[in-house]
């Protein structure tokens, strides 16, 4: 009856996946790999579309084509899968989709997913080179919790990522905090799934090159309580721009923020223990948020930040912005990174920025990349900050 | 200048977005809502895709037919939207996919997603009665947090899902602990996306249904550190069956779980507060693991349990069943729930189960639902479960 009932299961589970992975018939069970890495980093796609007349692959590992991004055609062989193989890659977290017949669509046989606002693409991660520290290794892991704060500012109780880092619950240290902000479109979960910054920490503590942090992810709309589908809203379809992301509201009311994990974690309560970055909107972010609240952050980081003026929003956070910097820097500070890519659309602002902070004789430390305005770039800047924050 | 960024910058994402979203023509940028839900809760699935031959959509607010999911043409209007709206549907969680002239497909216009083994489908939920348990509501929300725990057992360290209530981390109090095991093919991430425990133990919590607890979601195959891409094996294609599942292994170095809960957590440290309840393969656990560990479990519950002989199985896990079941009962307990679908194929056995247990005048709360071997089962009998426990 063991067998009986094992095969039983067996034929269950196994005739569901496959149903609703690859829809084929009876005899036809070719087990389609896809995409598979080969040993000199090159990787074939593959997709099972007999009925097809055209299918291509298009993804970041491709040069993109104007606004567009690259793609190549793939060919179909005699059992009707269609295949493309790459050159050689470099090591990089990539994202991609399949093109069918001018629809696009997901990999059937790849099972991670990343979503960017309204978009879900396939994920890809070649190792060797940068993006080793991308992956999951075998080192001790922090704990990566979902909570709820309550935001006395925002009325609201919201949700935030924390990560605690390998040993936090079994000693009586006080760590330092890292607040990592996203961009406009994203949320508490953008910088843990589309940056790595879990895996990240990970591997930079093990190998010592970064100290042991907690870091804090929070939601940077202030008019959401969380991500979407993890509020009362349900399951919406994302939105790019979200009102009072960039009014002051959620600068104003990042002291509670503060608040919570003081009060709840074992923190350096001053500002040797405290950094603050961001990407675009997040850089914007923690521009303003290290400056309005004075002495407040030893390291600030500024990634590809949408630094602008605010002439026409009117909030005491963008008052007094000249004072305020000027204050920072008496008050003194230990980091202000400014990285950005020659590509980006915001590179002539960072330019204008830092021509304002040589004036002010106010020190930074400034990287310039290759690329734009990237997750790939935010990857990168946050691979070469965190070495560099509470040493 | 401001405006000049803000439009850049929305130009650049709205054009990401809607590229990799629905690969629109020029001038054809008609937003394509799907799945709409109307007020009568029938719902209209849609996809653009002006080039097919033809379209369906398939899930589980269908009938099947047979071994195979319910699916349903859909029609194309004269902009090439091809539509499908269902009758009124009873409330629920529901799965689904497109099929396009023979290539399944998920839903480009809804993000969100459950990850079933190998299988990736686009979730929808239909609120108004059973299914508003699984929504997220404007309650009090408590941590979900993924970390790793030291298995000396399996010479490991593992991934594990931990819930604990609202207000625990502000408290002194000491909570009881329900450890929710899932089936073949699942890990730490089942039961929080596809069970949405976290969700219906929020929501019952609020209402005063359920005591606060804290609930564990292990990891229950041995041979894995950690669910798919959690783990330094990357990303590969998850699989059904993985070795030693079913071996007694897992029962065995159960101890490891246990142990650590009680030392990191603030636990009712004996039977009145321990519950372990699990489905299918984590209803196997659950028996074993509950008659294994004399005197440990007050509450035990075996949703579609995949009750087995296992003769041919070698483990002192499985030695003098009958004599530890007994045991069992002379200890005493105060819950033992089994729970199963008319139409599943695991019936038989628990019948037999059963009669075991009759036969030993072993007392049991039995539960016959509708249906088969689904997570639609899981989950209610997981909100039927969680009322009845720690009272």
């Amino acid at each position: 009856m063991y067998k009986k009932i094992f095969f039983a299961l067996l034929v269950l589970f196994t005739s569901i996946a496959i149903q609703a992975q690859e829809n084929l018939g009876f005899g036809q069970r070719r087990e389609i790999v896809s995409p598979e890495i080969h040993a000199d980093n090159s990787v074939t796609f593959r997709l099972l579309a007999p009925n097809a007349d055209s299918v291509s692959v298009t993804g970041d590992f491709l040069p993109p084509k104007g606004w567009a991004q690259g793609s190549e055609k793939m060919t179909k062989d005699a059992d009707g899968v269609w295949s493309f193989t790459t050159q050689p890659l470099p090591s990089e977290l990539y994202t991609y989709a399949f093109n069918v017949n001018g629809l696009q669509m997901n990999d059937p046989n790849n099972v991670y997913y990343r979503r960017d606002v309204a978009s879900t693409l396939n994920v890809l991660l070649i190792g060797g080179g940068q993006a080793d520290v991308y992956k999951v290794n075998s080192v001790s892991h922090g704990t990566v919790a979902k909570r709820w704060y309550e935001s006395p500012g925002n009325e609201m109780e919201r949700r935030i990522t924390i990560y605690t880092p390998p040993g936090y619950e079994n000693s009586n240290t006080s760590y330092p905090v890292l607040y990592l902000l996203h961009g406009m479109g994203g949320d508490e979960e953008a910088w843990a799934t589309l940056g790595r910054a879990t895996q990240i920490i990970d591997n930079l503590i093990a190998e010592g090159k970064a100290k042991p942090m907690i870091i804090v992810m929070p939601n940077g709309n202030v008019a959401q309580e969380a991500a979407p589908g993890e509020s009362n809203l349900g399951f919406y379809k994302p939105q790019f721009q979200l009102p009072h992301t960039m009014d002051g509201k959620y600068e104003e009311t990042f002291i509670d923020i503060i608040n919570f994990i003081d009060k709840n974690y074992r923190t350096i309560k001053n500002k040797s223990g405290r950094a603050i970055a961001g990407l675009s909107m997040g850089g914007y972010h923690s521009f303003h948020i290290s400056r309005y609240y004075a002495n407040t952050f030893d390291y600030i980081g500024l990634f590809s930040a949408a630094i602008m003026p605010n002439e026409n929003v009117k909030s005491k956070v963008y008052e007094n912005i000249d004072a305020t910097l000027l204050k920072q820097k008496l008050n003194g500070y230990k980091l202000y990174w400014i990285g950005i890519g020659k590509e980006d659309f915001l590179y002539k602002a960072n330019v204008e920025y830092r021509d304002k902070l040589d004036k002010m004789n106010f020190k930074y430390v400034y990287r310039e990349s290759e690329g734009g305005h990237t997750w790939r770039n935010w990857r990168i800047y946050l691979s070469e900050f965190l070495p560099m924050i509470f040493k």
